[in-house]
């Protein structure tokens, strides 16, 4: 476990190597966090949740980061103002550095000399901060992008973003109605919000065999989509009117040519490529202009569950097939790792559903109204964080993470 | 048809008697419309949807109102700004009356000259724009109450909202698990947002008997549920804060005294009554803190429409029961017809869902986002407008309609 | 004094002969007052100062108007949210002209009763609430025509505006620099925001013979001065941006033809008239764009009386004139009565200021500040209220009131 | 003249040498600005105004800082936007330096270049852009302190304000009435709002013989002077009450003493020092409690002259006094060098004012409305940046400068 901790912690590291000292403070938005506040803010996490409870005798580095880099937990006290973590020129980077070098340490400590029994105990919460040090992973990267281009010098991160190879003809995969079950189940690692397993009743449907690509979004950019209140929910007509958007996020017209800014800096549109950095009123109306609509997160995962079983099946030439099936999932493409696919389904509390105990109560559950689900991950989390029953959230109008669609419609 | 068109018309200009001349104009927060303004939308109403359309020679009664009094329907036109509606000194009361009759006039033309071919196609919209009515019946004296509220002078408007006589001791009514059919199906009336029926799975749940009452609310304000972030939901309990929200819309204290603004006047709060103008996060919050939960809008409508089925059997001494059932159905009370109950369901389209044709589209697919379902109407819900399959739908922190809350738990 | 009285009580109500019960209680923007509100507010005035203070026995009409209808005087208590003044339903417009008759009998009582020298005392009182009710009567008709405009029917108040006659060509009249007197001297009636009278030094000016017409500011937005920054102070040209200010308020471009609301609704542009509704930022741009600058309010004050003391030569024969005078300031024009003038000078105290004692020090001296004085009187200025004196003031931004302008330069 | 420029551009550099790396971003309000744009920006000044004017193939750094350090020049070309500088991650600030060294390097060349002639040319735009960078280097120190202040670990700058030494009896000091001169003539420099020269004529009038002190001040705050509506100007007590202000900026109360934040951290408050940090608001109301008000722009001119004039004549035994003096203008004590002095003088052009010809005629000019005159120059000025001329300006709720007062009275 202490390597897997390790691994988890230089990952997050590896990924500032290439900011400038200057970039760490930067908070654009309200919604992104400054590099330095998520490297701290998830040590904090350890320190608190772990190394104030269950290692004797440690000595938290400075109380004022109790305040500091908590996020929103109530039961462990107030909170800094959110919108204002850019102005902490204090603790310094190099102080933020060498608190997670003292978390480190003291994890360390805690792991070599704790008692199988006690791991047990502690085990589990260590899980969570790996986890949760993953999801601020991918936070890092999305911030930072938008941070970054809201610099009128338009500067590169330095990474390059994954690109489709040209993208195959779009078919649509057909799955049975019927009682199916959905969430997670058993031992492994997931969050209390993906539990418990529960049965679903769903209507026959279908599913795109690939993401939406930049070529199919830009026809209906350019068809006038961004002008024609016909395609919107009218909460996101008003959005677009108030906002001003003519196109997705870091979308920008250079006479005919559309420019896209990416990690790496300001690049031609590439067509094939999936379109990504739409907010779910965006991806709703695409689908609409499309004459489909968004899947629901149990369709995604149902269908997912059968995709990955074929997979399986594929490589273990099992000839023996579940007796309901979708009729070839095997042919789903671009199911997860890409671009988080916006689900119609606002992001509610599953039948049965009972939060994390003790502080981690807040981790998922208060945040469940006003949200939408997000299903299959994105190429910036990390390929130990992809679950099938995974569900990410965000509000209808958040359209700096990688966030795209996939299309649905009734069979 | 021309009877029942003309008995919602009078019903409206019924509820508007109590009213002074000055108070047609109030609109004392976006949400709410001005008496004056609700007077001419529902008349634009048949005007545009159905005299235009259908009425050989009709000449509006002045253009401009096509503009004024056309609430959200992009298909017809531009709108006047909402939250100005109280600025519209013109058309004057008097116009507006006079607008009335001249629609009703148009429209009794109208109904007599028609073929019953003819009607068989213009009839199905002024059905609607009959339920139409009724809904804007309900805002009327809703909007009222809100808008005469703000005055310092807290002016009655006249009429006795109704009082729960002294309540049940609550119950916890259980329901099986399973396969269920809600939505609406057959040819008798009912919005798009209402269909198709179609089949859901439920797990096992309990109901309560009852309505909560003010008493059982007022102890939760007393414990601090107001000031204890762990009973709200993120967006909630930020709101609280931000408004200073201390009690239910319309509470005051007095001394040791709680009061209560109703359609009377201020009069002291009663603790049998059913509690009233609560917002979402309010209803959601005292539920978990009464160890509950809000029903799912698939549970409240199953519970109901076996309720029902048991008033009916008893009626007709039918011992012949549906197979599966609740266990004691019929031991609900207050189902219907005193305050709306907030369901922890947002406000989605079912599955299957398509919009009205026409500029009717609008209605009310285009909504479906960012509220939360209400079922079973208040006492200003014209009878008539009652379904067990009703949807109504309000953001979660609108407080100004009759809206309470009945609680729901796993079994 | 009596007569005085009634006649300022009976002008108030005959401007609102032609208003429809509805428009009563428009409040379209802040800054205006409802009429209704107007009409109390006054009443409010002298039951406030004089009645409760002089007249033995006097029951106030309603406690409640002690709170609705005080404007700003902390001193006498709370005062309602003056931004939703256009709610007050209740009082209504008949319990209001109720409420002027009840306070009007009340001041005839207390007139008559009066032995002459208690009437020393409570006249100074009974006149200022008498001009101050003049100042409302302006307020009642530029506040009317503000709001009636927000409306889409642009209906008319059902007044002329007074027109110019064909204005002659401008000539600068040239005044001398040196000691000058300004300010109310003597026993006659002045605001304490007039007083005292006291010494400036001024520097040799010329000042426009006459007002800038509306042909003249044509030119000016014709030519772009709305779009260029060059003659805008930097406070005005953010202003002009965000407003999206195109043309002064009222202004309406209809094809090739500039059209603009009177109180008689919509009418076409004159450009012999002399301009109106400018804010103090217009004003100040056009005057750098025309190479002149606006007069301080202390060049004005002496070329008024210079011209006053010419007029009332010309008509007394008199030919020992004073030793220094302008080089004809009897050639001014449209000095008073047309449209107030924007003067390039702050609203600031005069040296040696002293508010009034009591609750009337709340009067003027605590809106020092933030604003500019504007000299001269306007057309719908009462007669008897024009004093050269006369220190009117408004926020640098305000558009709304008859607010016009004549050129200034260094000599 | 370069020994001169180095000097100044050595002392900005020398402001910066406490700050962390991390400091130099933050931007806690949009009327503050980054240590960071201020050192870019100061160099952007001789950039724009005299190196691409005067130096023959001068190539700018990077044509974006063109943009992004433009401050408020239109004629220069479009700005970045003020309130998101504290975003600008890039340019670096090992970058800026290096902006700032090439600079220096091209403006020694110049310099060094330029025969007599050109230098007379260039000469006086470069005298400005010093004083300009002089003006940036107070604000670099009002600026960081505010921007460290709003960090919840209150940290250090490092530099110790300066302290009154026990402060004398306050004593008034009487100045004559009659025609002035003020404003600044000859050949020495001066902003262009301090000109022209002109007479004025005062009344009578008495100056405090010191600042105001913290123990003065505390009394007024202890008396309840923030809860009365009294002693404050109308848009200074909506101003409180919205705000919520209960003491001066930086004041912090610790049970029963009163702290207050300095360029070293929190310290107890010293009653014998100059209080500072208070808004014009604030000085006016304090003023009025004390029996008191502020003294206009040319009063503290006409005292201060007349004060330095006696330090003249002390140290050159001048027996020959001029005709008309203060009675004892030689007593004032504190008049430049502490805290800037608010006056009841709003900013206005003096009578004549020319703005500097081309684009550097936006430096003055354009500001001058909504702001009111401080006088006398605080520690924080540069000493060579002092003259009993300077006009510095601030709104009326601007606290986080250097701003104290001085009291007067009518003699």
């Amino acid at each position: 476990m202490l390597e897997a901790y390790l691994d988890v912690r230089r990952a997050t590291e590896r990924l500032c190597e290439p900011l400038e000292p200057d970039d760490y403070m930067l908070q654009a938005m309200p919604d992104v966090s400054p590099t330095k506040w998520h490297l701290g803010h998830v040590s904090w996490f350890f320190e608190t949740f772990v190394l104030r409870r269950y290692l004797n005798g440690y000595r938290p580095v400075d109380d004022a980061y109790q305040f500091i880099f908590n996020s929103y937990y109530n039961a462990v006290g107030p909170q800094y103002y959110r919108p204002a973590r850019g102005l902490l020129s204090r603790p310094t980077v190099a102080q933020v550095y060498s608190y997670r070098a003292r978390v480190d340490k003291a994890m360390q400590e805690l792991l070599e000399r704790a008692r199988p029994d006690e791991l047990a105990e502690v085990g589990s919460l260590i899980w969570i901060g790996m986890h949760h040090e993953q999801q601020h992973q991918e936070l890092i990267v999305t911030d930072i992008k938008y941070n970054l281009w809201t610099n009128p010098l338009r500067p590169a991160y330095g990474a390059v973003e994954p690109r489709s190879i040209s993208p195959s003809e779009l078919r649509w995969i057909e799955f049975d109605g019927g009682v199916y079950t959905v969430g997670h189940a058993g031992d492994s690692f997931a969050f209390d919000n993906e539990c418990p397993a529960h049965q679903v009743y769903l209507r026959p449907f279908r599913l795109a065999s690939r993401l939406v690509t930049n070529g199919e979004f830009r026809e209906f950019v350019e068809a006038g989509g961004y002008q024609d209140w016909r395609f919107w929910l009218a909460d996101g007509w008003n959005l677009v009117q108030k906002a001003g958007w003519q196109a997705p996020l870091y979308w920008e017209r250079r006479g005919e040519q559309w420019w896209v800014y990416t990690m790496n800096g300001m690049a031609p549109l590439r067509d094939e490529d999936f379109v990504c950095h739409l907010s779910y009123y965006e991806a709703d109306a695409y689908a609409r202009w499309a004459g489909a609509r968004l899947p629901t997160e149990q369709e995604w995962e149902v269908a997912a569950r059968l995709w990955h079983q074929a997979m399986v099946d594929a490589r273990t030439c099992d000839a023996a097939r579940p007796e309901r099936t979708a009729r070839g999932a095997g042919a789903l493409e671009q199911m997860v790792g890409l671009v988080w696919q916006w689900t119609r389904s606002p992001y509610v509390p599953y039948p049965g559903f009972r939060p994390w105990p003790d502080g981690l109560g807040e981790y998922n559950g208060k945040f469940m109204v006003n949200q939408m689900v997000l299903r299959g991950a994105s190429w910036a989390t990390p390929p130990s964080h992809v679950r099938l029953t995974y569900r990410n959230f965000f509000p209808h109008d958040a359209r700096w993470q990688f966030s795209g669609l996939r299309l649905a419609q009734d069979a």
